[in-house]
């Protein structure tokens, strides 16, 4: 597991027989066909992906990574640096939406401290790594060093090690970092070879002058490093930040270990972009919860060709988007699993 | 309750005091403004319509009103009759979609026949009403005699009556009928005076030349019953059945009784529209699920001002839709009360 490049290792197959058997029991179930639209996709997802006909999701795992971005001194978010270590007490207190979250749906929750710029006395219940005071200002030089990069790739990896270990069937990566749309932005303009104001947004609440102002930014930064476009991982040193590797290294594992992993908004879905580029065959293990409010997500779904379940307007991140979307995909297995089919409950089926 | 018009009688209005509060404690979660999109409005808007700063949703009523119809003899549907006895059987047997649902979410499940064209044996756990053998054939004459509609009608009322008397903090109306979706896009063409073709659409799998003939029956019944469109009553009897006229009574008593209606399908939202027409009050105390597959389900809730939860491409009725929304009210209901307060959690707000 610590060997290097270990991101490069093969991933998990989904068990095509059982996606086949599964295919043909939402047929045959007492309803019309595809009449239960993406649920049936995602309880034949789940299913092939578990390699059992009947999937469950009793035990979801939440991680949710900090870690602090040094691009924020360029004027690029709309709260203080203050609150990454305010919301790290706050997870752990309990009074966060994603601690409310985890609690309703009896999911386990880890919080992991990857390197604030404040000080942070040690928190109870909270894994602290501190990989650094946060980054280094990506549009002056590369966000992250080396051994930074490797760590926080291995802090995502081993996150999915103890979920694997503790049992859960779903992994849901989250994050919380002050500035972090601004180093997703960057990374996904550099991945997919997009200038910067199409892909901005207002983050958790720009407004269109600050928006204007960040796009400037990255918009040198791109400048800056464009020479390592062409490496994944070269992106990341160059403008990610601690979540966003650990959480790409966290669904490279995923598809690895054989956890499905369910990718929240818009800096998830840029860490999935991250991880599918440095493991292709990861996609498959990645199941997107919903399109956020920031408008640069539809393109970055776009790209990665996810079908989210919920459209609700959500800008919040902590990994709160993919467990408001937990019920879903439990009923999606419920459904499949416990409805009657045609012949069971004598139903007939189409007259033609 | 038997008062003739019953259905004009006055609505419960929403307490705009708690409305105000629950507004402003939105704003002091630690999240930033807006952050939770769509579920912070209806957080607030539950708040409003149960009176309560803490709205709560435990136990969900589920009412699945099921019945035939004459336009079937049209040649309008996939499936055949037979299909709708099956199905109720189905429902009391727990193999029905609906029947996982409410068993998932603890729900009360109540299934109401109003009027099967089939014989059927007195099933345990259903409420037989039987108005008729099914309606009439639309494209011929009126659908319901007067005594029928207003039995309907009542039928819708009186479920509600029972869900306010169990302590229901919602109610969630779904239905079951061969051929419902013809009445449902032929009623809300009469009261969009909108022309057949750019409302109807394949329903539970139609191919596009069924669909197309649908839309010719349905063409011809709208002339034929024209000159009562200005009345929603007289459009309930020419073109409606006995669920479409249930659930539209159910929608205007739980405004007048105070329980907040969550809205399933394309055939519920045409139901809710009737109900608006009959008593424009009542729109205050709806809430719509989702957005499913047959077409002509935007144009509807476009019309109703409705924003609608979900959007899964679903197209099964029974009120599964609806109940597939639930947990995101629950959650939407749990985050409002249960987050930490900026001031609660020492977080700070935004900078500027």
């Amino acid at each position: 597991m610590n060997a290097a490049n270990w991101w490069q290792d093969d991933c998990r197959a989904a068990d095509q027989q059982v996606r086949a058997a599964a295919l043909a029991r939402q047929a045959q179930l007492t309803k019309p066909a595809g009449a239960l639209g993406l649920l049936e996709q995602v309880a034949v997802q789940l299913a092939a992906l578990q390699g059992t006909p009947r999937p469950q999701l009793e035990l979801p795992w939440i991680a949710v990574f900090a870690g602090d971005h040094g691009v924020v001194e360029e004027g690029v978010s709309a709260y203080p640096q203050a609150v990454t270590v305010q919301m790290l007490r706050n997870f752990v207190g309990g009074g966060a939406a994603i601690s409310v979250l985890a609690r309703q749906l009896g999911a386990t929750l880890e919080v992991i401290d990857l390197g604030c710029a404040l000080p942070l006395e040690p928190l109870p219940g909270v894994r602290h790594l501190q990989l650094g005071a946060g980054t280094a200002n990506f549009a002056r030089m590369p966000a992250l060093r080396d051994e930074q990069l490797h760590a926080a790739l291995a802090a995502g990896r081993d996150s999915v090690g103890r979920a694997y270990a503790a049992g859960a069937e779903l992994f849901i990566g989250g994050e919380m970092g002050i500035g972090n749309t601004s180093a997703a932005s960057a990374v996904a303009c550099a991945l997919l070879s997009c200038p910067a104001h199409e892909l901005v947004g207002p983050g958790t609440g720009l407004d269109p002058q600050g928006v204007q102002h960040k796009a400037a930014v990255i918009e040198r930064a791109l400048l800056l490093h464009a020479e390592h476009f062409d490496d994944p991982w070269q992106v990341l040193r160059c403008l990610g930040g601690f979540e966003l590797a650990a959480l790409a290294g966290a669904y490279v594992a995923c598809a690895q270990q054989g956890v499905p992993a369910l990718v929240d908004g818009f800096i998830c879905t840029v860490a999935a972009l991250c991880a599918v580029r440095l493991n292709p065959a990861c996609r498959e293990w990645l199941l997107f919860a919903h399109r956020g409010a920031e408008p640069g997500h539809r393109r970055l779904l776009a790209a990665l060709g996810g079908e989210p379940l919920l459209e609700l307007g959500l800008r919040l991140g902590e990994g709160s988007g993919a467990a408001l979307a937990v019920p879903l995909l439990r009923l999606a297995c419920q459904l499949h699993n416990d409805m009657a089919t045609f012949a069971e409950a004598a139903v007939a089926g189409r007259s033609a």
